[in-house]
Order: structure tokens, then sequence, then C-alpha cells
């Protein structure tokens, strides 16, 4: 028997549902919101009720913007729109925002190619990036897909319809993360650092 | 420069004041939502906003309790209310709960004794715990603040204030975690289990 009053019971199953989030954490989560009171519980759940009004994606690029208002990649000046990063998901751009090695403009395709889960290359907006592919201004479309099944099987989708266009199509490279031990890495990832090995100059 | 929109910085932010969520985490939880739609971040709003209004605290044990209703524990007639434990927050009640060795009352205190920050005797609903512990019918009250500075100085305090009124005052025992190797236990706790030891029978 668990005696919690319906509201505390309401709030649990719906924290439980997150993303990382276990039986202790919500807990924990919950009785936190409890003790510290109104103050603590309702500035979130005010931002989650507002979350999907406030956010829409942008027509050309697909990442989220402030909702009907300009996309922070494609209405940027200052980025380079000769280059396009394709990502799985708007999170991926973020974490190759946060390198700061790109100022390049984006397609997020919200997904990868999977015939069995109905996933179809409309669904992914391919149509609209084969549209901006083909623009002459644009010298390289940088394939960042992961290296997953469904990944590799997206990028060489996209890599065969966008090919003779004009851009230079590259994929985003694979093998050791950077300041780990070799010990670290699966001998697949090795594999891959084995293959995808350079010049040492 | 962070290219989010307005109304995923606010529910960033929001997330990131929840304890064990730090900004990776938060980032996780809101891309989830966001790619789930209104029907992940409503009802979780929504239960967010009712929390505070579906829930108080009853005004014998000060657990929480539905709004206005019964008290889980006060007013199921199966449990004996000839014990207290005392605990300093209602999820110390609810891992209590979770043992199943006990089917006692609670007196929660939403603290701890601490001058420095004015949390007074008055704050701990001391007055109403000496009132209950007073009655004939209570046999024993189980002091089951934690092993800290502030939770034995309030232990001591309640001991103190209760002491002579009939009850049985007691400690919960402290000591190596079951399960755990000696090895991982500190010096302080070996030290109480070894003052806190027992008969071999």
């Amino acid at each position: 028997m668990d005696p919690y009053p319906p509201a505390i019971r309401a709030c649990l199953e719906e924290l439980e549902k997150l993303p990382g989030i276990g039986r202790r954490s919500a807990q924990r989560i919950l009785f936190h919101l409890l003790a510290r009171g109104p103050e603590a519980q309702e500035p979130l759940g005010r931002a989650l009720l507002e979350l999907h009004r406030g956010v829409d994606r942008c027509p050309e690029c697909r990442a989220y913007r402030e909702a009907g208002g300009a996309c922070p990649f494609c209405a940027d000046p200052g980025r380079d729109a000769g280059c396009l990063c394709v990502v799985e998901t708007p999170s991926d751009a973020f974490l190759v925002e946060r390198t700061g090695e790109y100022r390049g403009l984006y397609h997020v395709l919200h997904g990868l190619l999977s015939p069995l889960r109905g996933v179809t290359p409309e669904a992914l907006g391919l149509e609209v990036l084969t549209v901006r592919a083909s623009a002459p201004a644009v010298r390289e479309v940088i394939l960042a897909t992961p290296p997953t099944a469904e990944g590799e099987a997206t990028a060489s989708y996209i890599a065969q319809s966008l090919e003779g266009r004009g851009a230079r199509l590259s994929r985003i490279g694979f093998g050791v993360p950077v300041g780990a031990d070799l010990q670290y890495a699966d001998a697949q990832t090795l594999a891959r650092a084995l293959t995808g090995r350079r010049d040492y100059i």
C-alpha cells in the first residue's frame, strides 16, 4: 500500500515518465517541491504548459525557434550559408553549437530513416534539404547522423540523393574519443579509428 | 551565445533547479518533452500546478495527506496508535513505510532544530508531539532523526522534553549497512556499530 495522496501520486507518475528519472529521483524531486511550496512548483508547471505553444520548427532547417519567430540559425546573417550540417535531433544541433567549431546552417531530421517504423524520407524533410543543398551557394553538406545502423543508412540515403548537385558531401569523423584511454574504446570504435586514420604530418 | 527560444530557456532554467538535475539532464528531459509533443508536457505541467492545492499536512502528525482529507496514517484504524515514530521529512516516513516493519503512527518534523537558521521547537510542531506522546495509550516514541549533529541534537531535545511522561523513548540503530562490506563503512559508522553492539545469542 502506497499511502500517497492522489495529487502526489499523479505528480510522481508524470515525473517517472521523464528520461533518466526513476522512482527514487521522482520522489526526491517531489518532496523537494512540496517542501519548497508553490513558489517552487508553479514556475515549472507553467513553463511546461507554455513550452509547446512557445516553440515551433523553422520551416527551412527544422530547428526549434520561438513560435513564429526568427530561426536562431537561418536568420543569423553572421552564419555561413554555404555549409549545411545534417543532424538527427535538435539537441544534436545544440551539441554541435557547443563545440564552437561550426558556423554554418543545419538540417534537423527529427529522426532516422526506418522503413520498419514507417519513418520515410518525407518525414525527415529530405525534400527541403535537397532544394537547399542544390543552391549554388552551398559548398558542403556534413552528414552528422550517429554511427548506428539507422544513422549510417540515413547518411547513405542522403548522400545518394544529393550526389552530383555540386556540394561536397562529408561525414563526421569516428574513432577513439579524445581524452580517453585506448583501453576504453570497444573493438568497433577502434576499427573505425583505424579505417579513418590520417597521414601523420 | 545559447540559441534557445525563450520558452525552452524558461523550462530549462526551472528544470535545472530540481535536485539531482544538472544542465545535461535538464536538456535531455526538455528535448524528450519537445519531441513527444504537448501530450507529454501538459500532464506534468498540470500535475505540478495541482500539487500544492491537492496536498496539505495532517494537523496531528504533519504527514502529507489529500488536502482537507483523511491522514493516511492517523485515520487508519489498522495502525498501532501506541507507537509514534519521529522523522525529519515526509519522505523519511515513506522510507520507514517501505520497510514493512512499522505499523505505528508518525510525527513529521519538517526540519531539524537549528538555532542558527532560526528553526525552533515550535517550527517542528513539538508542542503537538508532546501532547500526543503524553496520552496514556502511547507506549513508545521512536526517534528516527538522522545521525548528524542537528539530527542528534533534535533527538536529544525531544527525549528531554518527553522524559517522565510514561512512554518509552528509543533511537533507531546505527551501524554498518546490511549487505555492505565492512570496508565500505567509514570510521564513524563503524564506531557507532561497535558502541551499538548486541549480545550474540
